[in-house]
């Protein structure tokens, strides 16, 4: 019989934290051994014996609580934002030191939307025009989303490396903001919809045909799986992996 | 057992023309006594017995054609644009003076297209929020199309009619033209993909709910349908019509 | 300035009961005067001077509860089901005797799919083809959902009365229930897919058209417009009204 | 400068032939040398000299033309059904005679559809639920399309390998069909539709989201850019491919 992993969540008192705490205390294969808010120390981190741990807490935070980690043998799991590229690599140099340690940082954890941005990378070279329509609540701030303005700027680095020309577009007269924002040169149009959450599609379009492929992202709850599967494959997986992606089986 | 309708068609050799000469044909309750092209006399509609002409030409020539229709008792089936406020009157002037003469002025033939705005129009005072995304080949040369144009302004006039406030929209930091144009208030989208004909996604919301209409347009066949009706109508219906929904039967 | 409803709602414990008190209560123009749950007496509409009463119960009793409201000159909105052939005569008759009383009667309650159920029915009779696709979380027990069935069967109706033939299908092998279950002749697919709510397409196609549409239901959220537009309505409509889409402005 | 390649194509009067004519005419670094109908000799592919052959002829005949190619040399690019399992192990023995020789044998060249079956196969692993929507018009004569068989099939094997359970359905009463036909466990559902051509829709949901992969195919022009990258990669993968997304670039 296989042992239970022994996970503890950082940032456990939050919305996606304590959906995590209940995500875990549910899975048959862990052990939750410790639910920290704000003000707990992280020795009670070693104290519970925590194999893995969970950080969804603050972009001021996260640094200390992964280097805290990484430096007592326990794998971490990373939800939250504020990893820049200097943050990830004095994160590598510390792994470095202890090449047992894996440590996952994930800007996002629904698979499904990890999964479509990575298909439109893919597909993004096969076509001769794309697009993205993205349709969030009306208490959205940003237009575009940042899901959006990512998967655009991947889509644009694939095309270009394969050297796909521009998406075809004749056209002479514009209502102002009628085609959406350029980014990278995909167009992108940002609807904003009472009644919806967070939905995404991506347009492919040649002679003959059309490709779309569409996230919608209901809930929370939708961060779960992917969290479960951080946990399950941290351990296995030395060093540093950006990108839950990182740990999908794509093959085949 | 009842007659067969004898009908003609004006600019027979066009693309539409030519496919409005073959519908008619093979519809089981007309006739075609006449296909005309530019360099033909009007008089071979009376020769030929017309009871109802079908006008596909060009807008230089429609209003004669409707005019010598109307003066000799044929009724007109017509799908040229070029029909302004002043033509409109001068031919509504003429058919007082013929009361049983009916003239229908469709700018768009294509049934799912008509119902689809008409359900918009319906549609828009019972939702918080309204959006129209409109999908083209790349070959279009005007954004947005002339239909979203026109569902967008009678969007905004039904809802101004209701009282309905505008959509909620909390966007503070948007990348140029994200959210679409504005036509009276509504945002419009309007992607251009090849592989694509002609497509329009009007969106409502509320609270918990959305409602869709879309319309596809695959290619002219789709007018015939609406030729076809109007021209079982016309002589039903003495006097000017604009508008093929001014024919159907939305009771119910 | 218009006074403001006096309204009492029963069934006020329940999921949807719940929701109605809040919207209620959060209307501009609404007083709540009572919220009763089951074992409340009816004597309290009379006490707190209720001028419209919302029923959100169980069949067992919204029949003795709309009796009670006609009785005492209290208009009253039904979203409880139950209400057969034979309630509904036997309530007719009893607002005959009260002909300044006025009573709503409604199997759905959510605007969108009011409309989109009417639409479908509207459009039935001008399309070759008519297919149904529902979609719901996979805990449903029924499939086809109750909506999709009456939409079928509106619609099958709507073509049967304009004498429009089946939609054409050359299928001559078919993997058992690939082409749907059989609604008076129209196919219906049921979907069950984790994640989902409660969704409805109806699919219109002719040569080179189609026309969708698609309601999507998120949550409960989505009853309370109808709910207040029938409060706002039932005191201007006397005698009895069956569906919401009775209520709604649909000229033009 | 680089050379043109000869390219010649058999079955060059069909309907899929003569457009493949026409695309490898328009393509700047291809020569069409020949093209074939059914009584021309195969000793014309030798005599005008052609590097690739593309075969887009019957099942009877595409294994003689195949071997011919192969024995002289040439690379072929195979459209032809037909091609069984004793057939593409007989292939193989030849081509290990020949061991520059290429040949691809392609069931599909559309790449969006070949691109949406391999992108629904990699995801069923990571979602609670799946099911298949395909759309066609309505004189298909079998339900489900071949496309939607062979993506369930795959779907089906990778959720067995990587253990993943049923969806889940809690249906208790259903009207015959309602839920689909069951191709090794995956509900698939068959749409037909007048003005439609070939669309599919892969739904995949857990708790919380849902991903959609859908592929609109509008008419046979789009087999040709997966002819041509077909024409393009044949002579750089020596020994047998079979599926096209097998010269797809899908990494990163």
């Amino acid at each position: 019989m296989s042992e239970m992993l022994k996970v503890a969540v950082l940032g456990a008192k939050g919305r996606i934290g304590s959906a995590a705490v209940a995500a875990i205390t549910a899975a048959p294969d862990m052990e939750l051994v410790a639910a920290l808010g704000r003000n707990d120390s992280l020795e009670l981190l070693r104290e519970h014996g925590a194999q893995i741990v969970v950080d969804l807490t603050v972009p001021d935070s996260t640094e200390a609580n992964v280097h805290f980690a990484v430096e007592h043998g326990i794998h971490a799991v990373v939800g939250t934002t504020g990893w820049d590229a200097e943050r990830l690599a004095t994160l590598s140099e510390l792994l470095a030191q202890h090449p047992e340690s894996g440590v996952l940082i994930a800007p996002n954890f629904a698979l499904g939307s990890v999964l479509a941005t990575r298909f439109a990378a893919q597909a993004a070279r096969y076509f001769d025009s794309v697009e993205i329509v993205e349709l969030h609540h009306p208490r959205k701030v940003d237009a575009p989303s940042g899901t959006a303005l990512r998967t655009a700027q991947l889509i644009a680095a694939a095309r270009t490396a394969a050297g796909v020309p521009a998406s075809p577009d004749a056209t002479e007269t514009e209502l102002d903001g009628a085609r959406g924002a350029s980014v990278d040169g995909i167009p992108v149009h940002s609807v904003r919809l009472a009644g919806l959450v967070a939905h995404q599609e991506v347009l492919f379009g040649s002679h003959g045909e059309a490709l779309t492929i569409r996230h919608d992202s209901f809930n929370h709850e939708s961060f779960m799986p992917g969290v479960l599967l951080g946990v399950r494959t941290v351990g296995t997986r030395p060093g540093l992996t950006v990108g839950l992606d990182g740990y999908l089986d794509l093959e085949g």
